[in-house]
Formats: structure tokens, sequence, C-alpha cells
């Protein structure tokens, strides 16, 4: 079987993926950075959802990232919180940002691919991200291949990278549509950015709010 | 003053671009990756020459890739080793390729960069090394720029990278004069894949041999 590298971060957006390139034939290899978040408990759920999808490998790298700062999830600052579910999540980049998140976890995946053999790259991606973050944008992903063939033995040797982002342009609903279809493990996923320290999710953090809203429009429950 | 990240090794190419960036005008963010290098007298070499630098600020970031493993600096395989300095240098990508070693370095110097407000990144690829490692070549450098513009807050807000490769166009000799000419602690520098427990150089991998040719030649000694 063709192997892929899928990064997986524990949350909702990547367990879809890893089941999307399953059910496209890859045998998964999937690969989290612990990079040193506010939210650990994703790492638990990261380990979690790769058992429930049994993925062929699972590599936590551990990054530390809080010697780079300059984010919410990694440094000292709050995470912003609205009242409910159904308050705006914010347009702009937000303080969630963390510098240069996906060329680097990028980066990680074309090395961890490139050591196993392997030319294909899953990522969680989707249009509600590149709204606020530059790099969950389509011309990104496609710079960053560029960059990567250009960059790596693989590449100069004519086996290129793929980076496949199923999800780019889907809104949340449709996200948790598609990875109910794939029979992802839903409820073992963890999508908030400042959980408690029993692993419960916030509910007020836009990752919170998002979620809550896509799964009661596919429910077609009304929110508070 | 406008600072700049340095991807400093502790090995003389790096030490040099950080000398030169220093010159340049730039305040010196040395940034040197502890990637679970078998050379480990390597990060001593760095933390020598960055305070012989006087750099502004020096950190020293693990990412362990023995965790990812396929080359010979991190994962358990022999380095290569000449019967002499005047043996040839490989022509090959050779088994001390790190996979996506520098599209990775390069990511985490963004990231940093990004973080500290700063739009400069300073690497010490040469021709030397391109002809060998892929991730040394030119136009890698452009196309990680275009990737880390468009991935990043800070590019997509028009603060565009710049990556500084001073010595790209170098053989090892013309690198040791620079480094000479710029007053770079040429002495406190460490080159060697696979140095002794005391941190002293093997003189018989590809990196010694190269160096030990380049100061014979510039101070008209010849070679055993």
């Amino acid at each position: 079987m063709v192997q892929a590298v899928v990064l997986l971060s524990g949350g909702l957006d990547s367990a879809a993926v890893a089941a999307w390139m399953a059910r496209e034939g890859f045998q998964v290899v999937a690969l989290t950075v612990d990079y040193g978040q506010r939210h650990r408990a994703e790492l638990e759920a990261s380990r979690r959802v790769a058992v429930a999808l049994r993925v062929a490998e699972h590599v936590i790298l551990p990054v530390d990232l809080r010697k780079v700062g300059g984010s919410a999830l990694t440094a000292e600052l709050p995470v912003p919180k609205a009242a409910g579910p159904l308050a705006p999540v914010a347009a702009d980049i937000p303080v969630t940002y963390v510098p240069a998140r996906n060329l680097l976890f990028l980066s990680l995946a074309a090395g961890l691919a490139e050591a196993r053999g392997a030319q294909d790259i899953g990522i969680g991606v989707n249009a509600l991200d590149y709204s606020g973050y530059p790099d969950c944008r389509p011309e990104f992903l496609r710079a960053f291949e560029e960059a990567a063939n250009l960059g790596t033995r693989a590449g100069a040797e004519g086996r290129r990278f793929r980076v496949h982002a199923p999800l780019v342009d889907l809104r949340k609903v449709e996200i948790l549509r598609l990875a109910r279809e794939l029979g992802v493990p839903v409820d073992l996923t963890l999508s908030c950015y400042d959980p408690g320290s029993a692993g419960n999710p916030c509910g007020r953090c836009d990752a919170c709010r998002l979620r809550a809203r896509a799964e009661a429009e596919l429910d077609g429950r009304k929110l508070p």
C-alpha cells in the first residue's frame, strides 16, 4: 500500500482528513506536533483518534513553539471567548494564529514523508480557517509543494510531493457531515482552543462555537 | 535596529553569515535547532559562537528528528569517512542528507522572525553544499520565500520575507577568507559531522576534509 503522512491534531477536521485519505487507499502515517499548545488535551485526543482510525503509525513530535511565542495558543495571552455560540467569529487574523504554523507542520510532514518513502501529505485546512489564517489558503499549499519539491532529495529525484486538502472548500457543517459518513469517531475529537483540565471543551472560543453551530445545523437543532 | 534571524549551527558557514548580517546592519537573533544531531558538540559550538559574536538573542529549539529518521546525522547509520583530506568528496546526495532539513529550519526561522517582527533570515548554504544537498539551491530559497510570504500573517500583510544566503556562490576557501575578514572566531566553530566525545573533529568526514583543504589552500600549506 502507498503511504501518506496526515497531520493529525486531535480535532475534527484532521480526523476527517485521515479517514478520507484512508478511503482514498492510502496507508496513513499520522503526525501530531506537540508544539507546546495550551490545549494539551488535543494530544490525548490525537492518540484516541489514531487508535480508533487504526492508522499504520502515529508519530508525536515535540517542537516547543513557546520559545518562539507570538500566539495565544502558545504564549500567555488569553484565548478570546464570546458570550455564546451565536456571537460572531472574528474575521481578521485572530490572536490564536501561530506564526508560520502550517509552514512548519507541512515541513515536518514532508520530512517524515520523505524518510518513509511517501509523497502524499494530508492536511485539514478549510475555507472557514483560511478566511482568517493565511497558512490555510490553497495558494499557500501550492507554493509549499513547490518549495518542498525543490528542497528535498525526493523532489530533486522526481518523486514530487502532493498536499491533499480535501476540506479546503468545505464549511464546518459539511466537514461534520463528511466525518460522520466516513465513520470518524467524532466524539473522540477535541476542537477547543482552551479546554478544561479534564479535557472538556470551553464552549466559548471560536473553535467551540463553530463546531456547536455545525452540530446544531446538521441535527436540525436551534442553539440557545 | 532592524532584527534578522540567522540560522546558526555552530559550524563555520553559519557563523560567517551571522557576522555578515551584523555587518549589514542587522541586529542578529540566532536560531539553533537541536534536532538530535549525532554531532552534539555542534550545539556547544553554537553557544560559544553566539557569545563571541554578541548576538542580541540566541534561541535553541529542540526538534527531535530522530523520530523522523532517514539520515546518517540522526539515525544510527555510519557517517562516511575517507582515508585522508584529499580523497574525493561524494558528488551525489550523501547519506548525511537530513530529509527536508532546510525547509524545516527556514520554517522555524520564519516563525521566529514573524514573532519578533523581523522579515530577514540568514542561512549559510553554499555552492559546495548545493551540488549535493537539494535544499541548498538558490531556486529552493526563492520558492521558500514565496511559500513563507503566502503562509504567514506577515506576508499576507505585505511584510515580505527575504532569505539572505551570502555564501551561496562561494567555495569553502572563499568562505574561510570572508569569515576571517569579518572577525569570526573560526577556532570556536565546529564543522565535523561526527566529532569525538570531547568535541574534537574526526578529520575524515566530508565536512572535515572540505574545511582542512580550505585552510591549507588559504594558508599556502600542502596537505599530507
